[in-house]
């Protein structure tokens, strides 16, 4: 059976419990997480095959993070190991008006250090039926981007679909390279494009705002600048505070125009994954549904997320189509 | 002094800490649970004498149970041992959206090995002042159902006040027994009917609808049928989401229809055992007020539940009588 | 570097995880509070230098209060030691319409041992910029009452500014001085005065109301009767319930009266030590801004707090400036 | 049934989880201990009915002791409350060549508030088969001494079997009596004198080695001094260092010496209320064996009790017996 | 790859923390375990495949139960599922003296339901390189034993080696059958037997004693009886106390006599699933070294199982081999 | 007063509780350390002024660090901060045959970049009264080693009494330069050597072996070529397993050879830093007492450290003192 592929780096998130503060706590929580593998668990607990392609530390650290991703029926085969220690993210979680708050110590991990020649593409994508990437992974080195590039090159080739969340994260970006330059590069071979106005400005060098009509705008001419893209997903999140969001979602395809309503998450458990939930559930809605469906189905995916500890959504399909069929006034299931 | 009997199944219940998932936890938090049991250890924390009636197991995991029932001053000198297991019920906790899943492993429990020879009804229920069952009872095993109506037969002789809480649930019944037989059998013996439009309608086979004209109405076709009745209290949840619900109550004592105004729950921290809360409440307050305060007091018991952990109202006389004195801001106790 | 100085008894609290009672719990979480100590620390994490005096226990629980003081860079080093026991206080913290509880054991504890030949206050104030008070210490013992008094004299003597929190608390109070007497002397030693309209009706015998209007003229009055009060400060605090609660503030100065609005505290984390977090924002901002802006730190200091575990508000002057500029939506700090 | 009954203070015990100090902690196990109900609920562990007598808090720290003791189906109806707090132990715990250590905030506890009038002597000590008492007792207050002593006047009237454990504590006996003369007073009311050289040498002024010739003329001095002392068992450690004990017994009951064998006690897991472990299993023992039998029965009890955490020896009269029949190689009960 | 096939029940083993009773506990640590399983996971954790075959429950305890197999790289794509409950052990886990408890819910577990038809022998077995089983599956219910028989069938056709651990545990075996009988049956499908004098005497009906002439004796006796086994290997556990054990190993195969020195454990952590340890050494020893170092090999991992946690054995090759290389010495792997 | 000054990094540490693997776990507890932290915050439990020198990162991790040290009364003032991460290091804790298990992300830690401008020696080493340093350092970088270097200059030019502990870890040293060379230059600026034949081996290029008298011998030579040092101190460990070791030290100080006796460690809860203490004791000792009774004092106390969790040794002056007088048999302080 083909698998869906996710490539990026894999890091162990450490935070205390609930809403302490580091200075506060002497055991801290941890989870394994990293946009792409986020996505790639949470796609398998839809029922999909997933192989996560990465690199990770070979000490029982790695060793643990293995383990957490098998845990989930998702392959580890390709992914390879490396002298170097694990990325780690630290993380305080706040509250109301609180933020929360990130700490990261990757920018040695053993990602960092993955080249294109510890990944076999021309083996793992003819096995392949999706590839799915972030911006992320070419602002950690030169390697990661060339490894990241000759995969999408490959996988152009073989016609796969490939989505993309182009994140810009400014903090990165730290080996020399320019963002806009490399994410023009590398969105020019995807399909799928997950990502708001603030991603399209950012690659086009444009200032549109964030009206309806300004998102199918800015969409067509992104579209028009890589014809590649076929699609544009944009996940819309309103904070009341950091304990109270609302989640919509909106979408241009080329035809058409669809927007969700709001889902009102009163109560947030856990918001971190929850971008990655949305792509997980347009991954798995795209093959299964109508693009507006698979947009209804991401967004319920992106909200059942923030009940949920760690950064995998556990919805399964089931649990999603039932907020879709309205029902979200918390019955038990017996 | 005479006590308040409450006889039924008593549960382990087993949870991860939290909103976790079972496959994200490795610790499991326990209690003991049972809908009567429920009712008769929230009855205890308002100071009245209470013994519990049941078939636990003859292990530490029944010694537990035991200790557990005595730690609230309850009775389970009239606890009978088995050797099978005692029952368990796994729950994972939803929010917002998630509704909470639970799972149980109780068809070959000690107690549905209960047998009416087990029991020394002649003996107990002429030191009783109430008994209370449930519809869950007489869907376990034969021997439940015969050893409840065993009880209840002599009950109905002395004069006993018996309320029940008939509830339905499809789940269970697989012993070869039509439900509506048996319930309607055993409500015949009733007094106190703790049950809402779908309770009504399930035993009589009707079809009424939700207004409190339809209730009032199914509740006198219901008393006509059993007259042994003699008055009908619904407790009515609007769920808002898994976190967050609104409770009333509404009653017709064969004379007078009463209703309570919404309770608003903003932050659910355990809705398990809320309707126990009820039926505790309502048994108590019939006792000491007229049935309109009693519904009330019922309702805000009901409503303080869900702020507590685990199964059992911990709410004493005054804590419920603050609430309906409108002591509802959250002062400091000091 | 001249320091702030609190002066107060440390309390060890003692409470079960989340929103169990004590009868469910087998492990309580302990912090370190009172209201002068944690006005001591919230301030010391705004960067501030702080000494704060007491006199604790001379067993491993004093020595622990002692570490946990130091922990925040606050000076103990005029902390005294004492045979006696520190005192505790256990708290059970409710939820929605539960209200917590708090239960002392404090009453011949080591701070109610101090005695003015223990704090040594010629050599201490002269390093001090700001002296700290609250109408606790007075209720403990009269040893209390002379040692805070003979600090007072000297401060006063001195010229430093010296805030109080007057609060008066009726369940203290047990060796045998009336309070109104002693706060009214205590009082006039004071230039800021933190309290609303009940700890001036207290003060003075009246009996104002809650309007703006009436503020200002009990304002008016009580630094007619008190000539050293050169500000007064109200914190007002709405409560829907014991989890969601709106804070404002509003003052009088002599010349000005300002009020802000209110923020929304939807999902309350801890609200201990809330209101020593106003006065920790009060005693930092009118050192840095003009009285408004000081009072908006202090109000949004005080709102912060509600997400914090424990006594102490670990916000820091960023945190709080964040606020003040509307960034309450709960971004990530990455 | 007649009842054993215990007399003494219920204290609170705190300690951080494992090995830790305070200084490490920021939670803590809690318990309730207290030597004589110690011995009461170990004593309930072998079956037996049990009544202990007390003056606990009238606040949620007391209801939850008196839920405690309940647990173990103890009975806590003259247990009468007082306003003052449950008096509080804290305990850090040692290993190998470190000492636990031990703080008390004691001094002036609710049980120390007892006076003669609020326990029923006359009305109790008829259904009693049983009275134990320690020299803790004596050494709290006044009312403390005077209600022990106005029972013993009337276990000694009624025939009933007295037990004591004559501790001497020296940091104790604060409030003016000479601990040699209460201690002489009170054990001349006592006929089983659980208690070594040191605590004889205590009573008598004398001083005896540690031999078993000393021990039988010590004891026979004792006897002789004391005629209503009709056996006298002495528990002897042998400490290798904090993790790992030997624990033999040896009795003089005016007839016969008898001595057991050494229990090598490797991985000691808690040593609290391992004494009272003997002496619960002394009490338990002389009402069902002989007298060596007796003190084997309680020597293994005191084994055992050094394998469950906190103050209570779980073990039943199957567990204990099984030691006796050398039943020490940690085989399964499956 | 051939993988390695364990087939047998996954219970889930629920335990108080440390060494509490149930009765002091509020959590329980949970995993996974069940003889045959423990042996398949720790074979993987050597490093070589592993399918383990089951059924399981279609609940979320079910899932959690494949997650936790599929973690340690173990196929779980051969277990069906049923709508019966899970089976679950309780243990309490004593020291030195206190013998460990444990209590079984699994009488009518979903494994229990096994029946031929669920699992296809006919298509797993030429993928397999090894075949294992014990004496507990036969025990739990007529369609365990029939699924069983029909395995071992064909692995006897495939000439596939077969080891078993034929445990005869009393308290099963409630279905009808006759131990004796049934173990005769199947043992004679198997080429290695693990297993000591009382297994040996269980099967044939003799009274050998334990020394090693006698061991030697009894298998020579077995191997006449069961031409089909090649070789016994004898586990023998010395127990000083519930913490402390020790553990040698002999073995026959048919030619030669080999017996291990006693590995010394001083400090147990956890002693369930150490024969498991021991059986999955011997699986993986016999198919990389000769039969001395093979147990040798076994012994040195059975005595490592006795320090991790939980029911699996986590030591790898190397740390096995360490052992054997005589450094047990505890010095940092860094 | 002087100042004890320790340079060296500081690490988080993180492992999971008790022994489980990295794999079982989904907590872990964290402390700060690192060799030369340690030694001072052991050296503050003695109760002298220790002022710790360090590059910590600028992130909540660091703030937690500076938080964690400054609870012991260390100052840290003279720590500096970086953008890098702190350095973390993880723990597997072994038990019996099993080893502990470390591993290391500090490869470019903040402390890694630490620069000789960044430390103003000139202004600290004249408030110092002791210097301690050791391998470890010069092991991490250019800039590690030459702000040591710095250091040492200076001290040595003050007269300061300088203590290393001269630890060479392979792992290390990856930054080109050759540790022979490094450390010999560094030992020359030396006093006190905390090392044993290994470490004198490592530097002289010598080949000693293990008795008393090539011990004396080795001294003496190191001693002649680094004329510098005025006593050699080595504390030999005897490992049973991982759970149980014996400690002894002996000495010479050029004119003098001493030697203690075992100390038996027969229940280890956390070895980590037990060398740190070893020499934390030895500065302390120095300072008091002479050569052989500070010897005897550093045994004591690195073996009271194997019974604190964590890195850092909690033991008292009276509480080392205490096993020097032979209370090694865990009677309680009370």
């Amino acid at each position: 059976m083909k698998k869906i592929i996710t490539f990026g780096e894999v890091l162990m998130r450490l935070s205390p419990e609930g809403n302490k503060k580091f200075k506060q706590a002497n055991l801290l929580e941890f989870y394994f997480g990293g946009t792409e593998v986020n996505v790639g668990l949470s796609i398998a607990n839809f029922g999909e095959p997933v192989k996560h392609i990465s690199c990770v530390s070979n000490d029982f650290v790695g060793d643990t993070a293995l383990s957490y991703i098998q845990k989930f029926g998702v392959s580890t085969s390709a992914i390879v190991r490396s002298p170097r220690p694990l990325g780690v993210y630290f993380l305080e979680v706040g509250a109301v008006m609180r933020p929360s708050s990130i700490s990261y110590n990757r920018s040695h991990s053993s990602f960092s250090e993955i080249k294109p020649d510890m990944v076999d593409w021309e083996k793992l994508l003819p096995k392949a039926k999706w590839f799915h990437w972030t911006g992320i992974t070419p602002a950690l080195s030169q390697g990661a981007y060339d490894t990241l590039k000759a995969g999408l090159v490959i996988a152009k080739k073989l016609g796969i679909p490939v989505s993309t969340d182009p994140t810009y994260r400014s903090g990165l970006w730290k080996y020399g390279k320019e963002p806009k330059e490399v994410l023009t590069d590398l969105v020019s071979y995807s399909t799928i494009f997950i990502g708001g106005i603030n991603e399209i400005n950012e690659i086009l060098g444009t200032k549109y705002g964030y009206s309806n009509d300004e998102f199918i705008e800015a969409s067509k001419l992104l579209m028009e600048k890589f014809p590649n893209i076929e699609k544009v997903f944009d996940k819309i999140r309103t904070a009341i505070n950091a304990s109270w969001h609302k989640i919509r979602a909106r979408m241009w395809n080329g035809i058409e125009f669809h927007e969700t309503t709001d889902l009102d998450i009163t109560h947030i458990i856990d918001r971190i994954g929850t971008g990655d939930a949305f792509a997980a559930g347009l991954i798995y809605g795209l093959q299964k549904y109508n693009d507006g469906k698979a947009m209804e189905f991401a967004s319920a995916a992106c909200a059942l997320k923030h009940t949920y500890e760690g950064d995998v959504n556990y919805a399964t399909v089931d649990e999603v189509t039932a907020i879709l069929e309205g029902n979200i006034s918390g019955r038990f299931n017996r």
